[in-house]
């Protein structure tokens, strides 16, 4: 049978292919795109309207990764289940992640993981203000934690320019991923405590 | 007077090079910044050894920008006042985050904020590893908090699937910076606290 001339296209591989690209080489274009999947880049248009809704379809694909149900127990154990399951699912592609803090997020099931979020914080007590504070909090934390998942084997090399202090700090080093992985769980421990500090009394409901 | 018809080079034009095509595009080439330089690819080797190379020089560039003496106070305050520093030098650049995380840091200039936190949590207490895992902790943090400065105004599109909770946070969001700003203070208030109740008792010395 002759292979059809036209390859199939859909939003999910198109996506695949954009996540394919960024994973690469930092960025995708519509072009490039096309060139990937030997298509004409206006068959492209006849499955997502441009760029923004292709990142939101990645978006989208990442968050749908994370388990938000099996996050349980008190409002802290919640948090700090659904920051290590969303750490895990964005440190395999950690350079989508400027393109995501980037654009208005608008993917429904991105909404899943931050409605999670945001009822622990309001269980919690925190009131909406310091809900959306705290949720941005543990957002910056969880991406940079990803992008350090990422980082080379050795994440700094000690020379000459480091002091005593940082010398000592850097001769415990592990490698990745034990060292983001013990870095991640230290930074989370510490930062639930701040939270749990902050937190004001939950009201009874 | 005829103008020369080789552009001057230096590895400053050739980093600047780069950290526009970063902006611009989240990555840069050697034929890449040849052709925006309008230069021979061969030239740029005259100045610089290669990729690693301007990445490091883009590294220490921004860590050139981050005041490291003006932080002073006890411990927890000059951590506090690295940590702003450090997150505003980076968000201007915020694309350039994951290729700085991808990279071990080699760039001396770095040192100077590494070293001035590993002697911070030093003075604080904490044990070398304890000093790794903080420094990395507060690198996470304020990584994340620089993507989140460089994020759109409407950082999340509040539609039907926030739950109430979340449409409750959202609905008391500003626009960026002053979104972003009251965020990273929340933050970093809660990060200080938690690092406060975990530095151990510091050695009198």
């Amino acid at each position: 049978m002759p292979r059809p001339s036209q390859r199939l296209l859909s939003p999910a591989i198109i996506t695949e292919a954009a996540i394919e690209s960024v994973d690469e080489s930092g960025d995708f274009t519509m072009p490039g795109l096309a060139a990937r999947l030997k298509v004409r880049p206006s068959s492209l248009y006849n499955h997502v309207s441009g760029r923004a809704e292709i990142v939101e379809l990645m978006r989208a694909q990442l968050m749908a990764g994370i388990d938000v149900e099996s996050a349980s127990g008190s409002w802290s154990e919640t948090v700090s289940a659904l920051a290590a399951e969303y750490r895990r699912s964005y440190a395999a592609h950690p350079r989508l992640i400027p393109l995501f803090t980037a654009q208005t997020v608008q993917a429904g099931v991105a909404f899943t993981l931050y409605n999670a979020l945001a009822q622990a914080f309001a269980d919690g007590g925190f009131d909406p203000a310091q809900t959306l504070h705290a949720i941005t909090t543990v957002d910056s934390f969880v991406l940079g934690s990803a992008l350090d998942l990422a980082a080379p084997d050795v994440q700094w090399a000690s020379g000459p320019e480091a002091n005593d202090a940082m010398k000592a700090a850097l001769a415990t080093s592990g490698k990745n991923p034990e060292r983001a992985d013990a870095a991640f769980e230290f930074g989370l421990r510490v930062l639930m405590a701040g939270l749990i500090a902050q937190a004001p009394e939950p009201t009874v409901s």
